[in-house]
């Protein structure tokens, strides 16, 4: 068995490797060229080997993409026995459809498309956390492990002890996600916030569904990217009376202006995994990152020593 | 062009013939063995033709399925220029993604195996109506021209003036698809039914967000199958006041106890398409029937004659 | 190694586990949804096994096809090591060529569009049995191993010690069939029935080539289906002078009127396998049943062990 | 349109390219290096161009097969519309299906190999003539548009009104193929060789089933090799009393001993046609040789108009 | 006809579509999400049309090509009926074999892996500009059209009429292209720099093959990248008496100290072409930018006009 | 284990076969018909082998390269658990670009032709010796072990311990492998010879850059093959002075006049190796043969202990 990682979060790379029973991730040299472009060598024999390859594809995405797949391609023609690309944070995971809203259907679907590319470069094996859409699993014909990094957070809020939780859905589209965290913590009520333009299409409206009034508020979502949406979310139900209100997410990607966003108040904790790395700088006073190394590490030890049963 | 039918919805198929300038569909012999097995024969030359397969994978799935795979392979083998399978209702959608609660994955991705095996026979490209869910276009590598019937059910809806409109999500799978519908339907406010279990899993709780009560309610779904779901959401409707309910959906699945549930009374109004062909014998006094032959047939001809220039 | 059935035919797929060692087929889920859909779970992890997937593609041959699809989606999903998709029966055997009499050519591969489908959908190696051309191994590029179930015919013949057997083929497209069989049966001679319609194609003639009379007839084919052919064969031979006819094949298809036409008397034994699973009423006098689940058990494992060697 | 000819048949291609309205077949250079490696350059522009490949894979097999081969990577590097190899005779055919004895299976599938190595080489479309197993068209997913060469056969034979005809099929495995041209001609009766080792494996014994006492016996067959069987079979025609022989088949593969053994005066008349071309020196007195140039150019006259429709 | 440009030369897409009759690019909306993903959004419609698509993969060579998959995706999936895919410089291109000297082969060969992405995204068919090795060509199985800039190189070395030129190898991986050059410039001589560690491995040394006193040298290479080899040439070529030096490339890549170096006054004039986008403030005095629009429009016309032929 | 030889150097094969601990190679029918197919049969179970198929596509190419693919396609339909093809001369090398001076591209890539078709057939792994050009190894997607022959000519060189050595590249082809070499070679110093036609194109000027005069001359090829430019070229440098001249190359491919001149007494010593078979008829005074069986036998068993681990 072999672990190695691309340049996205080294640091968890290594924490899973230590939960396989490795000294650290395997070694590998990774280089940009002067002219941008992306050099890997794999610095240990992988021949016959079951190799797992840990990249996340957060930002600079294409580069993380592109790193992965010299990565799986140096594995494939060094004679790997099994390549199992695990992939934390799989970005353009929203490029899933359509969202052109004038449905002139004259997008690329990225998601299928790097999934595609995936499977060209020569991977057996998919490893994805909380995946934007379960369709996503489809877009491969190669197995699929799906880990559940909400596990997790649902754990870290069950323990917490709140009284009185709502889940709120902070869009109509994360309505199944934000009921099926409900449903795990202790079966708590749900509220939604339908965002839309007035009708001049000038100002927005949020509409809230379900009461919040004097409750402890869980706003529950896939990613935080710029935090515009989470954090209008969060004010909207301090307008309503929450008592309080955490921020939850899996990936933080932290785009633009998210870290301000995030830090400005609304919210007691803004509670997220490590499936993205967020250096120290980045850090600030309510964010609290839970590991996703031990599911990861769990899921990777299942794949490896049931195949060679 | 040649427009060729299966035997799920002849009468659909027909209409779209007309459409685009045919005396009706072109000539096709379909056939079952006495041992089962299912036989065509095309019966006009098709080389160097654009063909145009009308074929709903509805109830028996299977054998409209197999019966389009079929057609495709015969089309293929006699050199049809380029083949269009038009799939007015796609079966095994819903196999889209993990079922199974306990996250075990052991299932099939039904809905993707279909999606292979259309593009493994041969067929070049593929038109959908109201997926239900829009990730599935990327099941496909060929071009997917997702044609929106919703637009026939919002104009159905606004041209009956109905006053104070609230539209109704049956479950929290469908939030979006019904907030899209409330958009074009002058921006109309939105309920959800959340369904759960109680603490000992014996008793089913409908928990509503949002306001019903005096409103004239309209709950959307893509299909009605056994009418179980929309059925309890009328009757909760009703019980928080809703002056009138409508049921609306693209496809008219209705198996088993579907048409007596569906014509008890609880709708004004059951609102669906001719995505599925439903024989007399299971038409009810409410049931209103909206054609999607124009906007099928419109589609075929965007398809034909922008490949022709 | 696990061993599944589909619901085709559960006591073959039974024994055959019982040969393997196994107390029984492994468990899973087979479901039809009210509205026709098909739905299987496996419910033993299957994740690095070596998994064999046993189905006939007999009546209902779509539905039977499709489950059989669907398992092996779920096993490469699931991460099986290695699926094997052992059928019994090849519905669409048949299909393998031209049929149209004006060679037009607008016809369905239907035999080859299976083969294709099985290899899109995951399998790595077919196990077939008596297949109706040995052309159709072509058909997969993947290994498959042919499985000769005559062997147990003429094993069961040769025991009967009968005198003066001539061995006759129904139909000019099945003397090489007969000849091979009879080869096995001490080199018996051969008869040939060439059936053909009169110059105003009304009535039908039937030619004998060959010796019968005083002998003992074996009448062979691959299957009997509807069972009209070896009917009037067996009449035609009785009146020019064969002693006792006996009809054998190894696949009892037994369509629309067959289970009629063989009880009627004609034949002194029907002698078919349990390739495909005949029901108790539909099991008559003459009718005599040989196994063929050790010569598929014993593949099995040959396939098993020399693969983990 | 372009009608290119590897080396193997010129003559035939030439006649082709006239049927279709060309002074002759289009300009390109065909080499053999040294070192035995095979070279093409084609000398015309066939960019955009709907394009025939005309090669029959006869003696040297190997070389031939190649030479098609790098015909077709050329035309579709040269970015050719459309690319249609036209194999008058097709080498392997033979190598359908399962050869050994003891049906162990550690052979090569021939047919099909050449099969995948056509279409991977990337024509788009095949055009055959009269091939050995009617099941060989499903080795392909591409259009294969097979040409009966028979017609042409069995014109000449009707043509020349013989009194009394039987049709003879030299072995088991030709009854099929002779019953068809026995109803082509008149519905002409049937007789059938069958050829069996002795007890002891010493010795053949040539069985007949059929009645050809005082008759004109047609030995049909699709290719004639080294000319053992047909010319054995002709013998024993004559010894039961046949009063003349004629043999005939559509490929004259004449290898070894063949025109000594046509020649030696069995055969009435030897009636082939000209998809293998026989130099003058391999022609002898009874040698009739029909043209399928017609019916092969009418068949790429159909492939290339009804495209361009 | 649809040309579009991704982001990275859109000066020289702009001068290609003027030369083809447009009065410019095609309407495309390109865009950067705060999270680094890349977006694409085709603003005219392109079904069944033939489009060509202008992407340098230059610095930044990730985000240019995943925009240039998209671009592909896109149109694909808009039902475009060719998609050409112009590639003016081809990033990458280098990493077509292996470099690592110890032959351990645990590298990725990313110019296949680019490659095999071009061809899964779905573009038919690649316009390249003096690739680095011809063999690249071979990595594609689609058409692949190869157009030589170099010839604008020639014509405008050949116009300046210099005296006594000797073309030089900058190293020997390049001795082939720059003899093509030399035989293109009135069969002028060669020279060869061989540049080696001294047996310490500490220094270089640099050996010249041929003669240069007195001569006007031409260094000529396929691309400049960091320009550090091409500087030390063109001081060794001075020291050994050459009377004055030009560098020529096909690509100007110019990383890192590039303009620094080629503007320090070794060289005469730098001349190289416009497929890479060279910014005002990166040009020197030295630099002579000649333009391939006319060179890759003309090939553009040449694909679309003698395939609608 | 199994190691299975063609017919075209089963001398090399079988000391491979020694080399890695087995008696000689495994039992393989191989047999040409008369009418010129292959056949093969493998005489051992190979089912869950680890195959090792060793042929050299050398003349005759074609014959020799159909033959490699049936043992491949056997191999694979028998289920062997992998396949590897070790080619020790792959044919068609040089047929890797382009080769028209005139660049209008209508020739077929016929290395990239063969790659297809080995992978296509199935083997899983290439081991290649010494090929023509590095770029080769990326026209397979499945890995491939590039062995080189080159040091056992390296040593064998350094063995002699000539003096004063120059390594000379016949052509400007050659140059890189001429350096490599000479790297190896105590870092002597490099010549290269310049074929030019003069002005007229009718006579041939050599132009020699580096010094020789003195020296000991050794020229370095990939293939040996008419010989005549290094025989040109070994006279060029005993013209100029060379004490001695070796010829040096990996694959003795001796087409035409080769032998002749060889051994005509231009060359001190031609030093080639055993990838392909030398008759003794064709082997001469001047002639040293070196043996790759170790370094492949090393190789081979690399692949098959590792991928055991």
């Amino acid at each position: 068995m072999r672990v190695f990682s691309g340049t996205s979060n080294i640091p968890l790379a290594d924490d899973i490797a230590k939960y396989v029973g490795k000294s650290g991730i395997s070694a590998m040299l990774r280089k940009r060229f002067a002219d941008g472009e992306t050099y890997v060598r794999i610095e240990e024999s992988v021949r016959g080997c079951n190799v797992f390859l840990i990249q996340a594809t957060s930002n600079p995405t294409n580069d993380n993409l592109i790193e992965l797949l010299l990565m799986i391609d140096a594995c494939r023609r060094a004679s790997a026995h099994q390549i199992t690309a695990v992939i934390p944070y799989y970005g353009y995971a929203r490029a899933d459809r359509l969202v052109d809203p004038d449905r002139r259907r004259r997008e690329a679907l990225t998601s299928k498309l790097v999934a595609n590319m995936l499977s060209t470069a020569g991977t057996d094996r998919i490893v994805l956390v909380d995946i934007h859409s379960p369709q996503t699993c489809g877009f491969f014909d190669i197995p699929v492990d799906h880990v559940y990094a909400s596990a997790v957070l649902e754990q870290y809020i069950c323990e917490k002890e709140l009284d009185d939780i709502v889940v709120v859905a902070p869009d109509v589209g994360g309505v199944a996600r934000a009921r099926a965290f409900a449903k795990g913590v202790n079966d708590a009520p749900l509220a939604i916030i339908d965002k839309r333009r007035d009708g001049h299409n000038t100002a927005k409206v949020l509409n809230l569904l379900g009461e919040v009034e004097g409750k402890t508020a869980v706003i529950v979502d896939d990613m935080i990217d710029t935090a515009g949406t989470i954090c209008e979310g969060g004010k909207i139900l301090k307008e309503r009376g929450a008592r309080q209100v955490f921020a939850m997410a899996t990936h933080a990607v932290f785009s633009g202006p998210a870290v301000e966003r995030l830090s400005s108040g609304v919210f007691e904790e803004v509670i997220v995994t490590n499936t993205i790395n967020i250096p120290p700088e980045r850090r600030f006073a309510q964010l609290k990152i839970l590991s996703v190394a031990n599911v990861l590490g769990e899921q990777i030890w299942r794949v490896h020593e049931q195949n060679s049963r």
